[in-house]
């Protein structure tokens, strides 16, 4: 890694810049989906940018596992955001990308996840194309799609949804003056996501977990209904607590479960502990059969 | 390929496989997702499981370009379905893999897409788990995804949608007796769909086009609003008619658009026009890359 991978500021980054040049035509800038953690389920096509990138702005939800598999020589800059916490805003991380690019630099943009599903990777590749900067996207699997499949919760089912639904669960907080009368709210469609027979997942939404499952069933969602948490989707490390959009918030608290977290809701849940049986049996036979070789 | 690749028939299978035997511990099936088409989009974990595949299982869905990276000597068997036209009914693909599974051969479920969203994926998880046959879920890059990237409409975007729903537009017939009378419909909750601030993308929904777009304009939603058809997302003949609900089905007609196609709907749409010029460029910049080299 580079001295580049601590949070930088963005006056700071701005001076180690180059000026970009008229003369030059401007670089590639690659947004990559680096997918929900575990670095199989990167595509092809992000294991080879990745393989082959040497200035890379990376995000806070791409995992250590991914950030290793960079070029040893590779210069690696952090514009990662944790909940509340930027260490560069959306607008820094634009313009610092589009200074990279003019001045001839490829550029490796990796987030977690896919970078059109609330990766903001629409608003870098619309100042990109306005800029004349040209610009690829890479898909990366979305975290909903590998907790799904290593958690044994198929996110739609004949039997159970005809829909599924992606959201995120960011809290607004009132201004600060008014923070102790005001209690903070989510700007979801709580109407629309309380219709029944669909899946719905919300990222980013752990911190908000008792408004969201208190809103769903006052917008008519059974108390009863199904509902899990799954942290650190497809590493190893992964937990997935289940329970009921009722008891959800009081496990979340009982198991200490720490963001990124996604929160699934559907009866698809309760298959779970069908499925749970059939992914540890194949578990087993590969430790199995690793240890056998 | 094998002499297996062509469709078979439910009985022609069976003779062929051998019955299962009470000795055997029961073998891996392994669920992939092949993605929308570019077999670069396949995950690294998907590749790897289809370099190593000795009997495969696949659908209409998975591209010939994926179908070639499977070794040489691995048998095919396809299992596909065409709208309206299946070579296997889904109990019939079901009770194949768990006979193949239960004589001890390792069998690799290849799906388009994601086994997990619209794939049927957890009908077979929950048949192999009650079988006590082990099963292991490696996902997929869904349509929606590989035709968002490729096409430059990402899927969510703060100033355009805070959601994304996914769902199928599958046309449900009349009985044959009342098919002239009674025209088909499609078992959706327009409701929830026409709801302002998401983005829709309705997959297998090309025959339901006319259908879709009327119930959504009936139900709220604005007749411009931007929506576009994909066809063979992520793949060199991609092509991506865009348009608005009320012109859609006309432009679908005049443009002979055939299955598998993706209906994406909702102001995301409408950043194509934005986005197309730095995507061409990319796509430009690796043509003089590759000519150079």
């Amino acid at each position: 890694m580079s001295i580049l991978d601590e949070p930088l500021y963005f006056g700071h980054l701005c001076r180690a810049v180059p000026a970009a040049s008229a003369q030059l035509e401007p670089a590639l800038v690659t947004l990559v989906g680096a997918g929900p953690g575990d670095p199989d389920l990167l595509t092809v096509k992000a294991m080879r940018a990745i393989a082959q990138a040497q200035l890379v702005l990376y995000d806070h939800l791409v995992s250590p596992e991914i950030l290793r598999l960079l070029p040893t020589g590779a210069e690696l800059i952090y514009v990662g955001k944790q909940s509340g916490q930027h260490a560069l805003p959306q607008e820094g991380i634009i313009e610092l990308m589009l200074r990279l690019a003019k001045s001839g630099r490829p550029v490796l943009r990796l987030k977690g996840g896919d970078p059109y599903i609330f990766g903001r990777g629409g608003e870098e590749a619309q100042a990109l194309a306005a800029a004349g900067v040209p610009c690829e996207t890479i898909p990366g699997i979305s975290a909903a799609q590998g907790a799904g499949a290593c958690a044994g919760i198929p996110l739609t089912h004949r039997d159970h949804a005809r829909s599924l639904v992606f959201a995120t669960g960011h809290l607004s907080m009132a201004p600060k003056s008014q923070r102790n009368d005001t209690p903070p709210t989510v700007d979801l469609d709580w109407q629309m996501l309380a219709r029944p027979r669909q899946t719905v997942v919300i990222y980013m939404g752990l911190g908000a977990l008792p408004i969201i499952c208190e809103q769903l069933i006052s917008h008519g969602m059974a108390p009863d209904m199904p509902a899990a948490l799954i942290e650190n989707a497809s590493l190893p490390e992964q937990r997935c607590i289940s329970g009921s959009l009722q008891s959800l918030p009081s496990l979340a608290l009982l198991h200490a479960v720490k963001a990124p977290a996604l929160i699934m809701i559907g009866t698809v849940v309760s298959l779970r502990t069908e499925l749970a049986p059939g992914i540890a049996h194949a578990k087993k036979n590969r430790r199995e059969a690793i240890s056998r070789s």
